[in-house]
């Protein structure tokens, strides 16, 4: 689904952000769970750089990216908007009890187990980096995840989804450990580098890369 | 709801911890909305000093607690426990569209927006005290979990709960906030302040809570 400025759909972004940050702002989430239920959906876009507008907060209270507005809710929070996606579709949640409960697991596990240590990488290895603290923090940090990373690793085996089958917990989980792509950490573990290899050569997570990665390109001046 | 050996519903959740974690731990979360919802549960129990058996990784990738079963489904992350007995329970989650949406923006808002710098600064002040790295790192940290109170203070503003009235993203919110409670940094904001002493004020919190408490002491021994 091409982004389509008319549809109903409208999902907020950045129109620039730095480098290390390309491919990895969390509306990637919201735009491949979009692609993977075949809902077409507009952008409104924001300079990372300046401060949101003040009437931005009331639709997302931290000023972050993505929001998201269908024509029934406005919501807020990359989780609770895929879940959301994932409700009106069955290539995103499996409709048995016990898959759809494999589902909601794996996808908290990404984003309260896994993902606060991620966000903390960040901040030793780009935000902080440099700092005495960041220097002195970054071993037991790589530690915390690489047991992390064990255990989700221990879970996933031979599968290649985390819940049975492609659901919703393997686009946030796959877009966490893309936050480690700075890192050997995931890469040196077969099963899971392979496990992102293949979510991300899903066509739908090429073509919300694809559609995240335009928003940066300098627009043509209209006259 | 008293606990109830002989419920269909059991949750795991440890019989020893530190002091420091008494009235944290998140099975709080889940007998909270257990009990809100007016379901009775049983309880398994570990001790937080011995690694967990292994066969438990099958239930709990992570080994941690809680896990939960009931009748359907097994389930394991506090956040997709507590949202499954919403889901059944209209005394946790509103039943129109709008309503909804509120309580899971703010269901997620807590636990990966919120918590993740709560988890940190536990990692300093506890965890990892006094070592060079945590004492450099505090300030900074504490200044970022200023300026993401300060957000959800202004969203919250007069209002009893986050979404328009109490929801499942209360229950985690609260336990969320709790967990700076060795610091002023809540009890200086007012509205915040006000928000944590009504929701731990409801007699389902304070069941939830002399119930994790009453399994750390001792047990009379059978005989």
């Amino acid at each position: 689904m091409p982004v389509n400025p008319s549809a109903p759909i409208e999902i907020t972004a950045f129109d620039w952000v730095p480098d290390f940050a390309k491919g990895l702002v969390r509306d990637i989430r919201a735009r491949w769970a979009l692609e993977e239920a075949g809902l077409p959906y507009a952008e409104r876009l924001f300079d990372a750089r300046r401060r949101r507008p003040a009437e931005y907060f009331s639709e997302q209270p931290f000023g972050q990216v993505p929001a998201f507005r269908d024509g029934d809710v406005s919501m807020f929070e990359s989780g609770a908007i895929v879940l959301h996606v994932a409700e009106g579709s069955a290539a995103l949640m499996p409709q048995d009890a016990d898959g759809r409960a494999r589902a909601l697991c794996w996808l908290f596990a990404a984003l309260n187990n896994v993902e606060p240590l991620v966000m903390e990488l960040a901040t030793v290895d780009v935000f902080a980096r440099g700092e005495d603290w960041a220097t002195l923090r970054r071993p037991s940090l790589v530690a915390a995840i690489e047991a992390k990373l064990g255990c989700v690793s221990d879970a996933l085996g031979p599968k290649a989804h985390l819940a049975g089958r492609f659901t919703v917990a393997d686009i946030v989980m796959t877009t966490v450990l893309r936050g480690l792509r700075h890192t050997d950490l995931v890469s040196r573990i077969d099963n899971l580098a392979a496990y992102v290899a293949r979510c991300e050569a899903r066509p739908a997570f090429q073509r919300a890369l694809a559609d995240q990665l335009a928003a940066f390109e300098p627009q043509p001046s209209v006259q």
